[in-house]
């Protein structure tokens, strides 16, 4: 176990960075009420949920996490996944449903804990880039639309685009006028803060870090005047749906009675959810690090994170994990140390010991403003774009996360963005790209024959493998090997350049056997060529040498060189070359 | 698709090969005939069924199929696989259970047809050849012991292994002595025909061919002797099992009633007996088709075995595959054309118009011993412990096989197995080989520090990655280069040797534009050499060299010595050197 990361920024603690980081804990404290008051409601919670897991989390992170600038709290798309897991075990507003969201953090934390002791953190890695890409962005789009009710004040369930937009256009005729009006301002609002506001102001005399600060603090704005608006005009009474009273003080800690079948059913989302977090926070976590030249620890940041998660569950909160934007805002604030989450928790907790009544009249159509507004950033058109012309096969995982998240649900669809992305994987393997080779001319470097101008043995065949030998094209390349032999007759020896053969497992050793005695029965000689270290390793350990008909060279210039003069002269006519 | 491979062969068929095909179809139809009664009992089928099974699919199998000399027909581990799946379905002995094993037939005769026309056989590579060996061993200790019951003379159950010796304890107190003698004495028979008697008759005058024909007609002799011994003595009044009345006749050719939910249930059943039957097929297939100089066609073998297994579904009989030493024997017999199986197939058909009346009082531990006898020289230990001594991934991968196919059973073990393989080879990927690499003095070529003598670079960092960069180690292969850049500070270069990454995905260009960030804002430059065509095609259709803060080198030799004159100097050294 590495030492506490704790206990390596607090020796240097001092009051200068104590004063960076009071003012990245304000700055993040207004805007996470809001947005801890509107994940709990996409979470299909109560608001203070919310509240409640922005508190001891932040402390624990602060404890155990390996990043200096991750802003933990909840997020939108591990509210939404929550949403699904804990929809399918028991009824939204029941308490049942919100035994079943501890138990998610809970059971979350553990396994994050439990992955980070494992040293398992490379599991996320499953997670292709495009996968993890297109998941956000469906998400996001999934949770705009999902919002939508509150904006149209209708009722409306479900967790995929199908039910969503069937339940809308069901309701279509109980829109609420005031509700829709106070939606559509908070909106049009929110955008232009983030849009205009803030080079508005820096084009006057206001000090930038101000500017931005104001431009932040947008979502409580938005939360005050909409209040005090519905306050004063008794519009709670015009059907708009306000939050209402909320439980003063803090919650008291407490394990929720464990239900191991409902445990049991709620495993593989909690897994998924851990492993989202855990990606989302330590993409952005690394992000952060690299811009300081400062190193997260991925399998210490699973436990931080897991640490955080058993705290929101013990202290009645839904699963949390580091918030890109959050975090980007406390990065850029200037916090210094994991002390500025905890001058949040602190300030979160005040919020929650006395400012709650304030909130009563804050319609829901305001928080959902807020969270459409957050999310509609998370929609990524540039990556999809990007990823269409880079690659066929990572654009099709990414679409198939798409498709599948809106028309299924979160969780089938990262599944089948993993899935499909581990098949096209090994897809890639069994098709292999080979390539005879020739030398190019004046040189000791051997290239594709079609694609460079070089010379070719006429009695060596050469052959260059770019994929490691094993048990999906061994086959494959045992065919391509016989097509070769039948087209090239008049070969004596034929070298197979294995620079590109990665690892050969024990699939790939029966090809290179077979071959060989293929080849010996026409008698014409197998050799090898720079074969890495760990395969040549490998291959001794079973004498596959004593067998070969060839020889093992260590450069494919000194096989060619040995087994064909004419290589030799060709090598060495830089000087007198055309 | 390609012409009817018989097109190919019946154009040059004269006499002379007619005479040849003749000798090794009554050698192999005289091998065939007990192991198709015994098969058929393996699968809990009523004896006749192997033999349905082994005419029509002979036909189908000499139209479609593209080997010259594989012996198709009910085979050992087929048969198991069919007892298992047929068993979740149905009692045995019931009309229902006949009723899904031709089911079993047709569904495997379909998806096999259906691969072949998706020209999909490479889904056959899915299996590495240490779970394929694995699975052939196990399935043969469990075939032996599940035979034991009918050498026992008691009833025994289950298709795993705790299950059989379950019911064989259990009923250890019911054996039948004449039984028991019967089949000690058949298995000590066959035991020393396969072993002895052939290298007896060797050393006599009898001719090699009559001396090798004569030993493999053990299991027939081994049939009409103890067959004898049961008439005249009546042993099955004391409690003997005999085969009893064959219906005499060839079954009318029929559509089964197609009852679409036990199709469904048998459709993962028969899907895997289609991949085990074909991996049997085409590397028994390939292996003779080698030592000819001839070629098979996978994807024209999943078609032959298709028709051949559809055919026998509708002539009433179990799944049937090429097997193994039916197909050695045929190829040693002297078999020239798929018309030997057709001349067998006539002659089976004959045996079973007028023979079956001497199958009467065949008694079942005869046949118990034949497969008894056959299976054994499928338990391959050398491949075991060569796979132990080669890679330990590929052992555990087939032990899993073991393991589960004894303990649970032949559809989860071979399962495991491929999910075990997978696994060990996403986990090779995810933890990629990498070497700092420097030049070998006087030459142009540069190796691991680590393994080899080579000179370094003051100023210029060399790094070679053994693998793809994908998904799964991106973020490994981000950490390596970060440490390493800790450990190397004055560097002003860094080139990555590309010659062993075979292929890059949009995680792996994500990975090498941060890498590329990284450096520069530590004003190293990043360069790239040797990279493979396929990969470089990729990367500039992202304008990936323009973000490169370095260059783009054809060899990694061009690299070193643009970036360090030392490199030349280093090169050259090759007539003044050591």
């Amino acid at each position: 176990m590495p030492k506490l990361p704790i206990l390596k920024w607090i020796k240097t603690y001092d009051t200068s960075k104590l004063g960076d980081d009071a003012i990245a804990a304000v700055i993040v404290t207004v805007m996470l009420i809001p947005q801890s008051l509107a994940y709990a409601m996409l979470a299909g919670l109560p608001p203070e949920v919310g509240l409640y897991a922005s508190i001891l989390p932040l402390f624990m992170y602060a404890l155990f996490g390996s990043s200096m600038t991750l802003a933990v709290g909840p997020v939108a798309v591990i509210s939404l996944m929550t949403a699904a897991a804990a929809g399918q075990v028991a009824i939204q507003g029941s308490a049942e449903y919100l035994g079943a969201v501890i138990l998610l953090s809970l059971l979350s934390g553990v396994i994050l804990v439990g992955l980070g002791f494992a040293r398992a953190g490379f599991l996320a890695n499953l997670l292709s880039h495009p996968v993890i890409s297109g998941f956000i962005s469906a998400s996001a789009v999934l949770i705009a639309f999902s919002q939508l009710k509150h904006i149209l004040g209708v009722p409306a369930y479900g967790h995929d685009m199908p039910s969503i937009l069937y339940d809308l256009a069901n309701h279509h005729t109980e829109i609420n006028l005031p509700t829709l009006i106070i939606g559509v301002l908070s909106i049009t609002f929110l955008l232009w803060i983030r849009g205009g506001l803030e080079s508005l102001l820096m084009k006057t005399d206001v000090p930038p870090r101000l500017a931005s600060t104001v431009a932040r603090a947008g979502p409580v704005m938005a939360v005050f005047i909409s209040t005090a608006i519905v306050s004063f005009f008794t519009l709670d009474q015009s059907g708009v749906s306000i939050v209402g009273v909320i439980p003063k003080g803090l919650p008291v800690p407490a394990l929720p009675d464990l239900d191991l079948t409902i445990a049991t059913e709620l495993l593989p989302a909690a897994f998924l959810i851990s492993i989202v977090g855990f990606v989302e926070s330590v993409s952005v976590g690394q992000t952060l690090a690299a811009r300081r030249r400062e190193r997260i620890q991925p399998n210490q940041e699973l436990i931080g994170l897991g640490a955080a998660n058993i705290a929101s569950g013990i202290g009645g909160g839904l699963p949390v994990t580091g918030g890109f934007s959050r975090s980007v805002v406390n990065f850029d604030a200037g916090a210094r140390t994991p002390f500025a989450g905890v001058m949040t928790a602190v300030m979160v907790a005040l919020t929650v010991l006395f400012l709650t009544p304030l909130f009563k009249f804050l319609p829901k159509a305001v928080l959902a403003a807020t969270v459409i507004v957050a999310v509609l950033s998370l929609i990524d058109l540039k990556t999809i774009h990007r990823v269409w012309v880079f690659s066929k096969p990572d654009f099709l995982a990414m679409a198939t996360t798409i498709v599948v998240v809106l028309g299924v649900g979160v969780e089938a669809g990262i599944i089948a963005g993993i899935l499909v992305s581990v098949s096209f994987l090994l897809a890639k393997i069994a098709h292999p790209h080979f390539a005879v080779i020739g030398q190019i001319p004046g040189t000791q470097h051997f290239r594709n024959v079609n694609r460079y101008d070089v010379l070719e043995s006429k009695k060596v065949l050469a052959l260059r493998l770019d994929e490691m030998l094993y048990f999906l094209n061994g086959h494959t390349f045992e065919d391509t090997v016989n097509q070769l032999l039948n087209t090239n007759k008049n070969m004596t020896d034929l070298v197979l350049l294995c620079n590109g053969i990665n690892e050969i497992d024990a699939s790939g050793l029966e090809v290179l056997e077979s071959i060989n005695d293929r080849l010996n029965s026409q008698c014409i000689r197998f050799h090898l060529s720079e074969v890495k270290g760990p395969v040549m390793d490998r291959l001794n350990r079973v004498g596959f040498e004593t067998h070969l008909t060839g020889q093992i060279f260590l450069s494919h210039y000194e096989a060619m060189c040995t087994l064909d003069p004419e290589c030799e002269r060709n090598g060495k006519a830089q000087s007198a070359g055309a």
